[in-house]
């Protein structure tokens, strides 16, 4: 058959399209089983942090008035009215004149609202404590409530959980959360000159790279790849194995298709599902502008270019976020996610406009400089380029490049 | 018991003793079950890839002699001796005057030297082509062995294995590679006032935050975290579940201890244990300087405070590094794996000489400028600080702080 020209869209454009695909269902799992997931509720805090006002500290628990002005060189004298385990509910009122032995984490006494370290301290004897150092009203105390108030909001649905988060979860006594369930993503390589890795070296056949490389970076995004092997450039053996993915899957991968026949092949399998559309037939960002976004009901399909470093870079660029927003992570094209340093361009690089560039690059560490970025030198199609990069220079589709020396962000990948 | 001053060593001395522990073993997994983890071989390429002279484009491979100053007004004109498919072996020698037309990824005869892009020709019909543009030798031709020749090193031992490592791997046709395992690491939980995290609030009781972050952490670093639960503040009772948890383990850690009494139990305990040894008391960092590091027999046991903000900024600046160093990664210590943003201090930011600071920081981006960074507000000892930090920024020992409007380096958590 013969190909239509197609319209390029922008990486703007095309994000607005990824950006109109649902996520996932909900589940409630543990805390644990959470943590790189995506919230899919808003957290309240169903009680005060801590419950009650709580010591930092080794030492005493003092009302700040009688220890006031306390020094070296002119203590104060309290007596010791109970000495307190870290587990104990004090259920009793220091007096003035009183303190209170107390250890880190330990509950306060009504009427303390201080602590004075133990090192600042020395016991002698007989129930006497001198103080040698003050306690303003508060110091070395946590207030009840101080960490999280009850009823105050603590995480936004969509919100991805950090191990910190988990930390606080747990410090609240909420033991499951309701989160995205991870997507599955189907990966189908393409192409006739394709052979498994175990397959002996032979002229006119090419190693599947694609199915491991997308494998691995599916299954970082935090979802769960499912591989359907390598496929050839047969239409009907295609359909068929993209209607099966798509019914175990939801979202589908295709690799392959840099060739213009290959292409029309995608497009046409993807144009025979049921209640299927092609979104649109090219992305202006390089490399990967041969990428097609279709759909197969509520289902994205992706056609991805065959080159093995196209399509590493349209995985990092686009559909590892396209990934975290099935996962319902809020704002995940905003770059939020990705680790930017700045360095000094080490020489004038320049783009065609019109195109988003993602160059590769490497940097060198310099002591109290920028870190040095240079582009990777070698033809784009090579493995090794992308071995070599330690990031990725993102030239906008409006800039026409950037002059040496400039301070450029380099995308760590 | 009455408790000996402790000798606090350095950051750097306390790298030292861990960098004295052998990674675990090696065993051999396939590729994709590689990732993430750490070679314990030198990868040598087995071939050269690619095997022969490919094309990068669809078009017509050309000696570029034939076509040599051909332009849109002043074309070349080639026999079309063959049409080669993708996988096809081409076994013959383009004679000059010839050409033949080639897919991407497709098998350059022997004779050809350089590929004109299909764009740049035109099919004449009774197999004349119109070229319509030069091609150098060696354009749109990936060379034999261009990207990896035969015998190349290609990774080093100790190398941690990224997604495009795993999509070269698979080009060379390695299937399976040797790896150090998964390091199991041991988690105690120790306190009095600690309950499970789903016990009812009640003042004089904290619920265990840190076996979940220390779970997470563990997790993350690509090690498999192993719970041992609560332990009360008993030392035959920590004796019985540290000794369990070594023998099952890798690598043992305990949190708890900030108190004086805990930090004693936690030495008392380790040094309870057959062939065992405590090699260090503390460490110059703020927080984290209650750190114990004992071993028993050949594994390692830390004592980690059990401060919940304390135990997590340890675990990022030395636990799991060392997890990284155990699992056979070199240079684990070198901050390499840290993602370091520049951006401007807002305010003076003093620190001790003679620790290293850790200090939660918030990073507000700002439209062509450095972000502007800012300590996190609030006692150190709240969760909500670790919530709030996008980063910590690192004060070295040997420097007693920085000024507002310094360009500081902070490391993203």
């Amino acid at each position: 058959m013969t190909h239509e020209f197609f319209k390029i869209i922008s990486r703007v454009e095309f994000e607005a399209l990824l950006n109109s695909f649902a996520a996932v269902e909900t589940e409630t799992v543990s805390i644990s089983d959470a943590f790189g997931l995506v919230l899919g509720e808003e957290i309240i805090s169903p009680e005060d942090l801590p419950p009650a006002n709580r010591s930092c500290m080794d030492g005493y628990a003092v009302n700040a008035r009688d220890a006031f002005g306390a020094t070296e060189g002119n203590p104060a004298y309290l007596e010791c009215s109970a000495t307190l385990r870290v587990d104990d509910n004090p259920g009793f009122e220091l007096q003035p004149g009183e303190c209170a032995g107390i250890a880190t984490g330990g509950t306060l006494p009504d009427g303390a609202d201080g602590v004075v370290m133990v090192e600042h301290t020395h016991d002698l004897g007989s129930g006497t404590i001198e103080i040698r150092k003050s306690a303003a009203p508060g110091e070395n105390i946590m207030l009840k409530g101080e960490d999280v108030a009850k009823d105050a909001p603590v995480f936004q649905a969509g919100h991805k959980v950090r191990f910190q988060d988990v930390g606080l979860l747990a410090a609240l006594g909420i033991k499951e959360v309701s989160i995205h369930r991870k997507p599955r993503v189907g990966i189908i390589s393409t192409g006739d000159e394709l052979v498994e890795i175990d397959a002996p070296q032979k002229v006119g056949t090419i190693r599947d790279v694609n199915s491991h490389t997308l494998r691995c970076l599916v299954n970082e995004a935090g979802a769960e790849a499912v591989n359907y092997g390598i496929v050839r450039d047969e239409l009907d053996k295609l359909e068929s194995t993209l209607e099966k993915a798509i019914a175990e899957n939801d979202m589908v991968l295709l690799s392959g298709g840099s060739s213009v026949g290959m292409r029309d092949l995608t497009v046409q399998a993807i144009e025979s599902m049921q209640d299927s559309e092609i979104l649109a037939h090219g992305v202006a960002i390089s490399p990967g502008k041969p990428t097609i976004l279709g759909r197969a009901g509520k289902k994205p399909v992706l056609g991805l270019p065959g080159q093995v470093t196209s399509v590493q870079v349209v995985m990092l660029a686009l559909v590892v976020p396209f990934i975290r927003q099935i996962m319902g992570q809020k704002d995940a094209f905003s770059g939020s996610d990705r680790f930017l340093v700045q360095a000094e361009l080490d020489r004038n690089t320049v783009s065609k406009p019109g195109r988003e560039d993602y160059v590769r690059m490497q940097l060198s560490h310099r002591k109290g400089m920028l870190p040095l970025a240079k582009p990777v030198y070698g033809k784009s199609g090579l493995l090794k380029t992308m071995i070599q990069a330690d990031g990725l220079m993102i030239i906008p589709a409006d800039t026409e490049g950037f002059y040496a020396g400039n301070t450029v962000s380099i995308w760590k990948i």
